[in-house]
């Protein structure tokens, strides 16, 4: 089983120190769900009064968990989140939804809410019947040691082919109030997220509105986990969950949201985007992380689309594995996405550096700077398609062997 | 650079006995182009009369050749066919062009035709100018060495990161007469033909209106080459012409074509299959060469493209690498393609053992024939969507180590 046994990515960040979110206690536990000899049970519990938002996978084989997620999240209220790690609960049918049913009613029960404030999640393989008993047996001595400061284990207690766990952390001035928002995701494979991520889980004591606190967490959303991909593979779990406890003294958010929150909004984007980013440098494999920019596009979505084919490609992601800044790769995909691009406007720079421009290669390019750029950990792509004024940002990893040798056996 | 240094695809098939077509002559030459130690350029003349049908990649940032024969042929009309290896002459701009243009003239004088009657394909390296000296002072000693008996030569010389040579024949009967249809093809890496393929070239002596042609050349490449991918990387240079000398004495075709042809299309498809399934088996590392079909889907076109969805995902092609039947992975992929689907009704097979049912794995699956069946060169996967009658049937190979060696070091 994969996750244990792979290096650690080059490309990690260390953890920053993650002070707690006043009222959110949390805590985690080996259930042995899957893994036999790490935690893979988390808990999160909030206090009455908590808001939430959500995104999830467009993927149309969605898990278990998703669609209770979808359904939870109409009455916009959560007191308590519940995540399983080693077995996805995907493709379960009715086994699969019993599960979710019979884990948020114990939850439920332990906290003293609706089943519907209890918010679940799951990772690891798909199609497997999960051991619904021993979840549920692992709940009640976990509730009975949640702690407000149990955030790294938490990263790591939900992380399965990931080498590092994965948090981020902000604060925002809400009128006098400071606020924090702190945040954790785990992700390395299966990652092209369609309007969503894989699992990532935010938590503030900010007060808003649950409608408002969906349209931040939409936007930022977009800007960041929509704007990475390791494999293409969009995954049926992708879940991410923002829950706004309140417990802050802050004045009251009118129901529009509004220029209020503008530097809330900022720390939720910026935890969004530090764990989407970090998911990349985790992505199975991966050895280096690829920044990809497209300007001059017809339109932002027309960039966006040519931006994610070059990232999705094969061709160029097996090229900079091997630290060649074969741009001629980079062309094609830019040709391959479908969207309008003529060849003869074209221009491809690399680290900085303009190579071909016009249709063809620059007269007297000189490809030393070039080399040296492809030969560290961050690669930079630009590419102007010399049309209009649509841009995008995308990143990716490498494709290398161990992309390779962690997914020939990651079931064995 | 790939091609020599690779180790022969354990799928690869042993060329067919290609008798010669009547009319047509053909040589290979080594220009030194970008090859030192091999063939290079191929040659093919075609006698007063010939009819051509062609079609090329969809890829927005195409090659100088592919503009030129889109071009050509428009006049439906082609004495000769000149392909060379190692440089696609793709992203060079006005020089690429010139080199089409100069490359014709010179083959145009040799032969007593016009330009347009000159058709242009180039593979290999993107982005670097083609010599077109070495190309022009190669041709006229080769036109003075041409044979009907050459192509075997033919098939090695257009190769770039193949292991094996690709050639594939058939007979079929017009009225009383017999025509021939012979065919070779190249294409390992950069493999995901939208309406075309990489570099294919059938020739015939049956006599066929240009535009008949090109109806049969167009419904046989959709369900050959467009139904199968190596990579997702929709190359800039794919090219497939079908060249019909019209020397065979049958009753003269109508111009709508009609039941006449039948035989005649069948033998063109069979010819492009073959071809397009050795493209598969030669896909850049290949170990395994998987066939995928869908079935009960909203619409063929929905069919088609779950099944390119499940052909393009890199996490179905490392599992099998792996020798792993992941159904989780499949399940995956069709909810990633897009297109109506619903869990709950889909059912999966490998190797004609149904695993999963109706959102869940089937009570009872025994894993043991499924097993055997991955251990295999051939891997046949089937879904059925459950909700409707499109069908499909795609091919492609399984991801290893050996597509990311490949691919790391092309150009070096």
């Amino acid at each position: 089983m994969a996750g244990q046994d792979h290096p650690v990515s080059p490309l990690a960040l260390s953890m920053p120190d993650l002070s707690p979110v006043p009222g959110v206690r949390l805590g985690t536990a080996q259930a042995g769900i899957r893994y036999t000899t790490r935690e893979d049970v988390t808990m999160m519990v909030f206090p009455q009064g908590t808001m939430v938002a959500g995104l999830f996978t467009k993927n149309r084989c969605p898990g278990a968990p998703v669609d209770w997620c979808r359904d939870a999240l109409k009455g916009g209220r959560a007191r308590a989140l519940v995540v399983t790690a080693g077995n996805s609960n995907v493709f379960t049918g009715k086994a699969g939804r019993d599960t979710c049913a019979q884990t948020a009613a114990a939850m439920a029960e332990l906290v003293g809410c609706k089943p519907r404030e209890v918010f679940l999640a799951s990772t690891g393989v798909i199609g497997e019947r999960l051991p619904t008993e021993k979840l549920i047996a692992a709940l009640p001595p976990l509730f009975g040691a949640l702690d407000e400061a149990a955030w790294e284990g938490a990263a790591r207690a939900i992380m399965t082919t990931d080498t590092f766990p994965k948090a981020a952390i902000r604060t925002a001035r809400i009128g006098d109030a400071t606020v924090t928002v702190a945040g954790i995701a785990k992700g390395s494979g299966m990652i092209a997220p369609d309007m969503a991520t894989m699992l990532c889980f935010l938590a503030t004591d900010a007060k808003v509105p649950a409608a408002v606190l969906q349209g931040i967490l939409k936007r930022g959303t977009d800007r960041s986990f929509n704007c990475v991909t390791v494999d293409s593979d969009t995954s049926t779990s992708d879940t991410v969950l923002l829950f706004a406890t309140g417990a802050a003294r802050h004045p009251r958010v009118p129901v529009e949201g509004g220029a209020m929150l503008r530097d809330f909004t900022r720390a939720v984007h910026e935890v969004l985007m530090d764990l989407a980013l970090m998911v990349a440098r985790d992505g199975e494999g991966a050895q280096k992380l690829i920044q990809i920019d497209v300007t001059g596009a017809v339109t932002a979505r027309s960039a966006h689309r040519i931006a994610m084919s070059i990232a999705n490609s094969p061709l160029v992601k097996t090229a900079i594995a091997g630290e060649d800044a074969n741009w001629g790769r980079i062309v094609m995909a830019v040709g391959k996405a479908g969207e309008p691009a003529d060849r003869d406007r074209l221009s491809v720079a690399v680290g900085g550096t303009w190579m071909a421009r016009e249709g063809g290669v620059i007269p007297g390019y000189d490809e030393t700077p070039v080399v040296a750029h492809m030969r560290g950990r961050e690669v930079e792509i630009t590419v102007d398609i010399g049309l209009g004024r649509g841009k995008a940002r995308v990143w990716t990893c490498d494709l290398t062997h161990g992309y390779i040798d962690i997914n020939g056996s990651y079931r064995s």
